[in-house]
């Protein structure tokens, strides 16, 4: 890697796991690309697709919110949600101010473009797609459940997910960005709702299959109900696989230190455990692994360490 | 007027007839404060209003609009209406942005500071109280009518209009902007609606007598149907002087020229006509009459030309 040019990392994903990541990756020397979904369907974002026809803005602002350096007030009113107010309630500001820049500028991607300049967004954040796509799954017992909010709520397990319509066009500076990128980051997040609906559109499966970048997986710590229950580490890189094909991923970021006692009872409730590393069978798909204490232990929801995972994700690049 | 200190130029109105002032008068040298009513209660306004138990935001954010210096898309997605959205459509962007930032900040005038600092706002802004306020008319028949929105459409003749819950508190700021100033500028705006429900709350009505500034009242050049048919200036002079007491106003600036056939034709549609410049009444009263050709010619909605105005105005505080 030359020393003149900044090693382009690109970050796939959404939900809750994403900004986090970001967080610590947007304080390297990087160029930072974040590529978001678009599918996700509850809530306010739920409610602006459905009654605006655009793209989910929710995962997006929470990136923009990550990658942000605007100053404490600006991202709290940007994150602030309304709590009064006929049709107003439970709207996000961070939304209604995406959906307005989108009729303003008549484009999605310019809208988040803007917003993200406004609010001094470090790095380029792309939503997946510009289209306003919805996620169904395929259950083991062959129902068929539909819309993103939903899929975990039905308590079977999932077979395999997909979108419609069909077939999905991704943008196309996200598509350019993997085939670029010497990093590609396959974020920690809900896996079948958040980070599937990323990798499962065609143009994006042959990017990262293309892309002379290394791909990198940052496995998620805890199971989550409804998803991945009883999942192991290699149980979620044999779903990426089997969605995306064998090979794509090269690298494995994996936790492996005990967690507390008192957070998995937390996390019991939720029937969620600490996803088991088992390690031989990662050896068997020929991944490296990277293994680390990656969770940040001052909270008490568990949280990849910001700082941690970045750093380990720089020592990737440092190697190459 | 000493060369080192900048004339500070004080205006209270709210509609439409105060961001033409703001206009002309922002690019002028001088310290300039708007203060602005809360006392709407239509559209946007008045569903937020309702909703969210804070003052009127609607004038606020049209004199934001116009004071700011912000880039034009970012002033557009401010003045933006959602036209979809179940619960959203015809709300303001302004408006839930500075319902939002009253939330974040805890203060309705804290709110409209923030966001007139991100919009690059020259000038200061104050709400003319920080409450929650409404405004109801007597009419000469004796009945009452209650709301902003609903006082023009009675079609009755207005004998005076008042203020609830009573006495309203003004921002204190406001009225030491008042006292502190060497020239307040009454807006042309919707005389009964607009103007007066600042002008009558008791502090202010104190102040204008007691400020050092000459008080200028700018005459609307239309009448509004509802509020001021058949109002020649003088009336509307007098109309303000019974609610706030004679020889507050000092010196008014009344429009000298003919009004445009075509221009009279649109307006009679609304049953609107020109205000009669009745000179000598205007003369018996005392005041100081500055006249001019002050609209602007290139439009078909009649409008204050912002550049004539301020000159005028500028050209008052050049003879003190």
């Amino acid at each position: 890697m030359s020393k003149q040019k900044l090693p382009r990392v690109v970050v796939i994903g959404g939900g809750t796991g994403m900004p986090v990541l970001l967080r610590g990756l947007k304080n390297l020397p990087i160029e930072l690309t974040a590529l978001v979904t678009v599918a996700d369907d509850g809530g306010s974002t739920g409610r602006i697709r459905s009654e605006m026809a655009i793209p989910a803005p929710g995962d997006i602002r929470n990136v923009i919110a990550a990658l942000s350096d605007a100053e404490p007030m600006l991202l709290e009113l940007f994150q602030h949600r309304f709590s009064e107010g006929n049709g107003l309630s439970g709207h996000s500001m961070g939304n209604l101010l995406l959906a307005a820049m989108t009729s303003v500028t008549g484009n999605f991607n310019t809208g988040i473009k803007e917003i993200s300049r406004v609010l001094n967004v470090k790095g380029k954040i792309y939503p997946i797609s510009n289209e306003n796509m919805s996620l169904h799954a395929e259950m083991e017992d062959g129902t068929i459940v539909s819309g993103e909010s939903n899929i975990p709520l039905s308590n079977k397990r999932i077979k395999r997910v997909f979108l419609r319509p069909q077939p999905v066009k991704p943008l196309p500076n996200a598509v350019r960005a993997i085939e670029a990128a010497d990093l590609v980051v396959i974020s920690p997040g809900s896996l079948y709702t958040s980070i599937m609906p990323n990798l499962i559109i065609p143009q994006v499966k042959e990017a990262l299959r293309d892309t002379k970048g290394k791909v990198v997986y940052v496995c998620n710590v805890m199971t989550q109900a409804g998803e991945t229950t009883g999942y192991t580490v290699s149980d979620h890189v044999k779903a990426i696989s089997d969605h995306i094909g064998q090979g794509c991923i090269e690298a494995i970021v994996v936790h492996n230190e005990v967690i507390d006692k008192s957070i998995r009872a937390i996390y019991a409730e939720e029937n969620a455990a600490p996803v088991e590393y088992d390690m031989e069978r990662l050896l068997d798909m020929d991944l490296e692994i990277i293994e680390g204490d990656i969770i940040d232990h001052s909270q008490f929801t568990l949280r990849h360490d910001n700082n941690k995972i970045a750093n380990l994700l720089y020592s990737i690049m440092e190697k190459e």
